[in-house]
This record gives structure tokens, sequence and C-alpha cells, in this order.
């Protein structure tokens, strides 16, 4: 398998956390989002939406999408499982992880910042208060949806979820725009959890060999 | 079960689609978004992210983001199956679905549009050049993801699956903000197909008793 990915992306980040939960082996292939590498060359030819991260099969299958890839890999490397075997719990997991990967992460990625910027004409500060708002606000949702839930060690339950591979990425994210996480004590118990988790160490930004500090 | 949804809602008509097709009753529960309805009484109290659709299950349980009540649907009402059998056209369906619910819809929702004109005093030919140029764009990047697909009646294949249920509300949101939908040839032939069936054709919003034509 080979990952086409970005240190930095979050999504690719949520997709590298998966494949380490599982112990898979992949070929780890860089795109320079910030260079424009998504836009032109190879990896422009093989994804039809531009998007890392894309997920390249043996057989040459290409995956998009991080939240399909990660269900993908659930499917056909069942153990560990990265969602519960009950309806009602899958159904908690897909929509905690979507209250990150379709509240909040869409509006704070990297093109959207750029088009405010460009297009929009819009300062530097104002582009700052943007990207603070809706990832402390939807964060805020996250604890609340949370908070309905029975506790455990991570986002649901005691073992890594789908739901905990799309929050990492999007703490990472915020803390690197310095948003204000207080008020989520449940959501910050959960990210502490998986950090000591050797899977989420692994994945993390600072350990790809794209990696820029 | 009850329904907590509004007319407009894209993410609302995806739901109600999915119940349309699996031929299941509900009662439907108006939720006035432009009223602020989402941020008061009854439906605040219950629902963590303030956001539709939000699905009552007859037990109590709540569950919240289309894309996971839907698989929860499918889950629990097998047939007709919204999902391919194999988890590789799984894959792609659920590529498909979020390639409208992580990439164009969370751009062009009314929360997002407000901020635009109330924090960030954007015009409304900006507001509107924003909707067009991520709805447009998005949905040529789902028309190259469609192309290297098989083609079917519908998005994947010859039954309406996910990707359908989130396909035709963006097509509709898009018309109403005269998007131009040239070079789609694929997404809009699977959108005619689906238009010609009973199930959408029930769950579109000029059939919702809060319909405001």
């Amino acid at each position: 398998m080979k990952l086409h990915n970005y240190f930095r992306s979050s999504a690719s980040f949520r997709v590298r956390i998966a494949l380490e939960l599982k112990g898979l082996s992949y070929e780890y292939v860089p795109v320079h989002l910030v260079k424009g590498e998504h836009k032109q060359g190879e990896f422009a030819a093989k994804s039809a939406n531009g998007l890392v991260p894309m997920l390249e099969l043996d057989g040459g299958e290409r995956l998009a999408q991080s939240m399909a890839i990660i269900e993908y890999l659930d499917e056909t490397h069942p153990e560990p499982a990265l969602l519960p075997k009950d309806a009602l719990g899958r159904a908690h997991v897909r929509s905690l992880a979507q209250s990150i990967a379709c509240e909040i992460h869409p509006l704070n990625n990297l093109r959207v910042l750029k088009y405010l910027v460009r297009e929009m004409k819009v300062d530097e500060e104002a582009k700052n208060t943007w990207y603070r708002h809706w990832v402390r606000d939807g964060l805020l949702a996250f604890e609340r949806e949370l908070s309905q839930l029975p506790q455990g060690t991570y986002c649901y339950g005691d073992t890594p979820t789908l739901a905990d591979c799309c929050l990492v990425p999007q703490i990472f994210n915020g803390k690197r725009f310095n948003v204000d996480f207080s008020g989520m004590d449940r959501t910050m118990a959960a990210f502490d959890a998986c950090m000591k988790h050797p899977a989420f160490q692994k994945a993390q930004p600072s350990n790809c060999p794209d990696n820029e500090p």
C-alpha cells in the first residue's frame, strides 16, 4: 500500500493513525501541499480530487477521503476494531468523527484559508479569528456530544476508534493556531489518552519523513 | 422514530431520502433554522450540537450527523441496501458521499454564509461568488471521481446509494444559487435518474410539511 499524504494535513494524519493502530506497513509518499504538488505531475494524474490522503492499494485501486479509507481498512483488517460492534455504538462513533470531519476541518483547511486571503482580501487577524471561531465552536459541540455518552478512556469506550483518529489531528491543528481549549475536559482527556498510545505517537507530523520543523 | 429537520437543510434532505428508500415511516418534527429554533426550547435541550438532522429513536436514543444516521438505518434495515456488499465498493460510495459532505456542503451552509456576512462584512456578491466557487469546484471533483468508476444508472451501480442521498440535496442547493453545472454529465445524469425515483421525489423540500414556497 502507498499512502499519498502530507505531514501537516489533518486528514492524512487520521489515516496514518489508523494504519499504525492496525499495525499495517505502507509506503509513505509525500505530497507537498504548500508547494502545490497536489496539482501537478504524478499525483494530479492519479488523483480525481487533488486531495490528500489517497491510499493506493497493491492492486492499483485508489481510495480517497480519510473516513472512507479508515472504514475500508477496518473492514479488510478487522483487528483491532476502530468501530464498536453494535449499530448504535457505530452511529455514535461515526457521528463524533463527522462532527470534526464535516463541521470543523472543512472550514480551516489550507485551500479555504487561502481563498479567504487571496480572493476575499481578508486580513491575517480576521483569518485567524475565523479559524479559531470554527475550531472552538465545533469542539465545544463535540464536548457536548461526548458528555451525552458513557465515559471511557478514549472518545468512545476504552479502545481507540475512528472518532479518536479524527480528534487528535484537529487538536494538533488547533494548537498551531492557539485555539482556546478551555471547557472541553472530556475532549482533552481523550486527546491526552491518545497521545500516550504508541500508534498516535508514531503517526504524528513530527515523525513523518517530510516533516518541516 | 422522529426526524428533527428543516425542509431546506441539505443534510436533513439526505436522511429523508434514506428513510423513503427504506420505506420507513417517521414523525416529521420541523426545526426552523432561519428563525433560530435550533438554538432554543425543546430541540436545543435535546441536541448536543444544535444541528439538524437529529434522529430520535423510539427508545429515546438520539443520533446526529446525516451520514452516520444513514449508515445506522442501513445496518438496522438492510434492504434495500444503500452501500454495496464489497469493501471496495463501500469505500467508493463513502468517498463520493464524503466528497460532498466534507468538501462542499460545510462551506455553503447557513451558519457559514451568515458568518461571512455578519462577522466578515462580506457583500452579497462576494458571498455568492464564494458559494458558487466551492459548489462548482467540488462538483467538478465529484465528476472526476465518478468518471474513474464504472458507469451505472446512479452514482454507483444501478440502485441508489448513500452517494445519491448526498448528491441530490447538493444539486438542489446549487440550483437555488444558480451554480453552473456544465461539464458534469455523469453527475447530472445520476441526479436526473434519482429525480425519477419516487423516494427522492417524496423527500424533496417542496413535499415537506414546513415547506415555504
